[in-house]
């Protein structure tokens, strides 16, 4: 598809999406800029998104997105659902609405979708709809365009719960990290901090990773292990109906 | 608002509700039939729904039309997300569009609910955009227009998927019920026998019934005692953080 023609675009609806991606620090998102067709300016942070295609179906949308954006395909991606874009309560979201869009006034559906993916893995790529994009630590992000804030916490409320019930951190993640780097990650996730020896003990139990034949090299620290996820062993629990996987 | 005034009607986003009732029996449906615009017969089932109003968003719009068929307020609602209405593969669909639809072609959006509500509480009401609803068995439901049977299963899904964590199913029933009513309740849900036993002994650990000092009266069998559900004990698990009420 031609991205730059848009001409057959669905004025109505669109899609965001929260791009989760993990430092082995912190939680980040994906947010863009764009610029004020008014001054120039950089805009408010906002969750990146468009409008629809009508060639396009609301997946194939949020897939577009992302892969302008980050080059990648086949990540992890889930619909979060639809929500009514705030085009009232912020004067600068009205002036950008008026400056692009056919119908500034119209009542916009947008559909969210979230997304998790290895940050290290990727450059980030400027895209038509962003002048800039970059990844901010969710824990320092308190406001933004559109009614974007309210997306992004259900996006956080969503990625918490689904991770009891589905290992879905593992896409967040190189194919070889540490035991350590994992803990992490599942602290960071759920907010809190995890006891290390209960975290590996159920690790074992679940057999839901592999130990590799490789450890880490030029690390200032005694070198650890390396890890893959156990697809295989996954599957399995999966198929007996299994559905626990809290820490 | 004047639901027959039709003209400030959004054209791309619908809304589409999966309005579930316990008959103490078996889980049904509410779906409704159309009249077709060409010879005034009444087309296959749907989910009942509607173009949503300019000036609603779509939680009111979904609110508005489950107030329309059955008259009920305040009940429970939550959104399963959103999916692109299938306006090719059924010609009896396309007959449909063709006829009430501005812009028949156009690429629509519905937005999906799913409600609970305890079907003895109320009549059905006739509504502007369904000649006739009725209640139907979700087991023999095998078809539906517009794509809805999706919409549908998605719904079942997560209705099974939700009662592990969240003891919805109580808004299925009347205040007062017997333990033999909910176990039935859960059982047609997850769609497997439970063992009577642990069901009542889980009950009882979780303290979200409350016995009432009330027995069944008329009934063609020794009288069994009724029970009503304890919000203040739910509530108290709530703030503890608990989540796993799954049978």
């Amino acid at each position: 598809m031609d991205n730059n023609d848009r001409s057959n675009l669905n004025q109505r609806i669109s899609v965001d999406c929260v791009i989760f991606g993990f430092d082995f620090e912190k939680l980040n998102v994906l947010l863009i800029k764009r610029k004020s067709p008014e001054n120039g300016r950089l805009n408010q942070f906002s969750l990146p998104g468009d409008l629809i295609f009508e060639t396009e179906n609301l997946e194939q949308a949020a897939i577009r997105v992302l892969h302008d954006l980050t080059g990648l395909k086949d990540i992890f991606l889930e619909q979060l659902g639809a929500f009514s874009v705030d085009r009232h309560s912020n004067e600068e979201d009205r002036i950008w609405l008026r400056a692009v869009r056919e119908q500034p006034e119209a009542h916009v559906i947008t559909v969210a979708y979230y997304a998790l993916v290895n940050l290290t893995s990727f450059e980030l790529k400027p895209a038509y709809f962003a002048s800039s994009a970059s990844w901010q630590p969710i824990d320092e992000i308190n406001s933004l365009a559109f009614g974007h804030m309210n997306i992004l916490n259900n996006a956080h409320k969503q990625l918490r719960t689904k991770l009891k019930i589905q290992p879905i951190g593992f896409n967040l993640l190189p194919e070889k990290f540490t035991l350590s780097q994992l803990h992490k990650l599942y602290e960071v996730i759920v907010g809190k901090a995890l006891d290390k020896r209960n975290f590996r003990r159920k690790l074992i139990k679940l057999q839901i990773v592999k130990k590799l034949d490789e450890k880490q090299v030029d690390v200032p620290h005694k070198p650890s292990n390396f890890y893959a996820f156990n697809t295989e062993n996954y599957r399995k629990l999966v198929e007996d109906g299994f559905d626990n996987f809290g820490f």
